[in-house]
């Protein structure tokens, strides 16, 4: 086994506090990371509160870590000592499913193993995620990182990249299209960097007057304030595809009515709430509504070398780890531009 | 102008009665219909009784009209008199927009004239629809039915049918596919034999255990009993496409759980209450909640061809127009297999 250090929830009414714990003994296809950065997601503190069904405890978040090899097992050929190497959502699946076979682990009929929170096959515990100084995947999970990527800034490439990445390039985003991007979040300003390099007419839609500028600084074309509704009005009908990266409630058919005929409006936000979708809405131009969830290992992957090729990444705020319950709060208030990214090197004041 | 008599609803709270009226004057590119037979549609009922918006008065309904060619204007060039013709939902739209240049007028972007309570441009009244002995349209809306079809059987094609076979064709559903068919009413029936006769593995779902010989007689693999949870767990995650035909509130989580990955569900039945769509069915396994409306002129005249080609009608009971109002309470208590269709010469009786 493997000694670990990270922040965990004992309870889903805990603060994240330091905890000691061990990790597998690698095996021959194992990679050893040693965590370098960690992006702050939505989901850890959904899930650190057990706010989506129950969760299991001790709960150590994080699924968007960027770190370096230690060692490798010896069945590992595609990873050395010394690489820099990324770990996101998932650490493993079935591998035998159709999902799993067409490279769509992320839908694995078995369930894929989560990075955090999920079976650990090895121990019969639970896996526990990157708040922690190190980590043990088996190398089919385990993403190489383009070194002219910025660790840090790619760290939440992991979620929030793949996730937006993944249904503008299923639904075929690029030059010519009108897309709409909803929400200004750790979502949304990736989702609006990536169509924009996709080459299509990408316009933004925020709650937030105050992010119209950085709307058009990251790449949107165009801001519209989605609460003023003759602007809403003047858009109807006139979008190929829009990416609704919200998961507060919100009136979906606002959106699906500025879908032009046979439109996508794709969610990948999750309300807690069902979605009120009118029939009407979706039969009047035959406009659709879809979802998608990350995405699978071999698209993280062309998604990282697509980043290092364009240029592009995140816009974090760098934190300690000490500093994580209230970056927390500040999350859930939706105050941070545009993820949080945990710096690991602090987490080295609470060796004993 | 020409003398009709039909029967029409003077206002949301009345039952349908005769009423005498004048259709336009035939202008040269136009057809005039003595109508035989027309089907009645759910529609109708909402409409006659302004359930659907603010219905406009006197209220002729009837979309599913079958005729005999009276006489043509000098532009007519593909009728004659003596034709059996057809209309449908629409006898016009603007002509110039992108939609009605594809072929889908249905989606014109002034919005299509509907056979029944739109705007009759050239009288500046109201449009009438089928309900009565004759009807006028320009040639550009008018159907040709093939000879093989029973005349009384093929009326309800012009809305039950090219409702369901314009998004299975879209869909492009046919041979090794798994499709659902959710509802055995006017559309169902229509949608059991256009899946079948496409090549699908065809599965009903209804929540009448007494329907599921029916639906075997009318071309389902298998019927399931909607309301059976056990046998609708054995289903999850195994359908390519679902057509959903039902109006009445009903739980669509549990139809999209039936998807398979990038799975479809699309909706051609019109709750009039918002569909509760939960995120998580449809980001779960990436799965499509589309609609669809009618089809445009082209594809309804292909889907005659194709019934004709295939032997495919609707099953029908024929009622004298009299019997309107109580075939009105019987289509709301679903009292029906599968379409009231109005056998026209019944009219005689209440000319003066």
């Amino acid at each position: 086994m493997i000694k670990s250090l990270g922040y965990a929830a004992a309870t889903a009414q805990s603060v994240l506090a330091p905890f000691n714990f061990q990790r597998r003994a690698p095996q021959p296809q194992d990679v050893v990371l040693e965590i370098l950065y960690c992006g702050v997601c939505h989901s850890d503190v959904h899930v650190a509160r057990s706010e989506w069904g129950a969760s299991r405890y001790p709960c150590v978040p994080g699924h968007e870590v960027v770190g370096r090899v230690l060692q490798v097992g010896g069945a590992v050929s595609r990873f050395k000592a010394g690489d820099l190497a990324a770990v996101g959502c998932m650490v493993d699946s079935c591998r035998v499913c159709a999902n799993c076979r067409e490279g769509e682990e992320q839908f694995c009929e078995k369930g894929p193993v989560m990075t955090y929170g999920g079976p650990e096959r090895h121990t019969g515990g639970i896996t526990y995620g990157g708040y922690s100084n190190n980590i043990i995947v088996d190398e089919a999970y385990v993403l190489s990182v383009p070194v002219s990527l910025d660790p840090a800034a790619a760290a939440p490439l992991l979620c929030a990249g793949i996730t937006t990445y993944s249904p503008l390039r299923q639904w075929k985003v690029g030059p010519g299209q009108r897309v709409g991007i909803v929400g200004l979040g750790g979502l949304g300003h990736m989702a609006v960097k990536f169509a924009r390099a996709f080459g299509a007419h990408v316009v933004l839609f925020t709650t937030s007057p105050g992010k119209v500028e950085d709307g058009k600084r990251l790449g949107a074309h165009e801001v519209v304030v989605s609460g003023n509704r003759d602007e809403m009005k003047r858009y109807r009908n006139s979008f190929d595809f829009i990416l609704d990266t919200v998961s507060a409630p919100h009136d979906i058919n606002a959106y699906l009515g500025l879908l032009r005929r046979d439109g996508t409006l794709c969610q990948v936000g999750l309300p807690p709430e069902p979605l009120a979708v009118s029939a009407f809405s979706l039969t009047g131009l035959r406009r659709r509504l879809a979802g998608s969830f990350i995405g699978g290992i071999a698209e993280t992957q062309e998604m990282l070398e697509f980043c290092a090729q364009h240029g592009i990444a995140c816009d974090i705020e760098l934190i300690a780890i000490q500093d994580i319950n209230a970056a927390f709060e500040r999350l859930v208030k939706g105050d941070v531009k545009y993820r949080f990214v945990i710096d690991m090197a602090s987490l080295a004041r609470d060796a004993g």
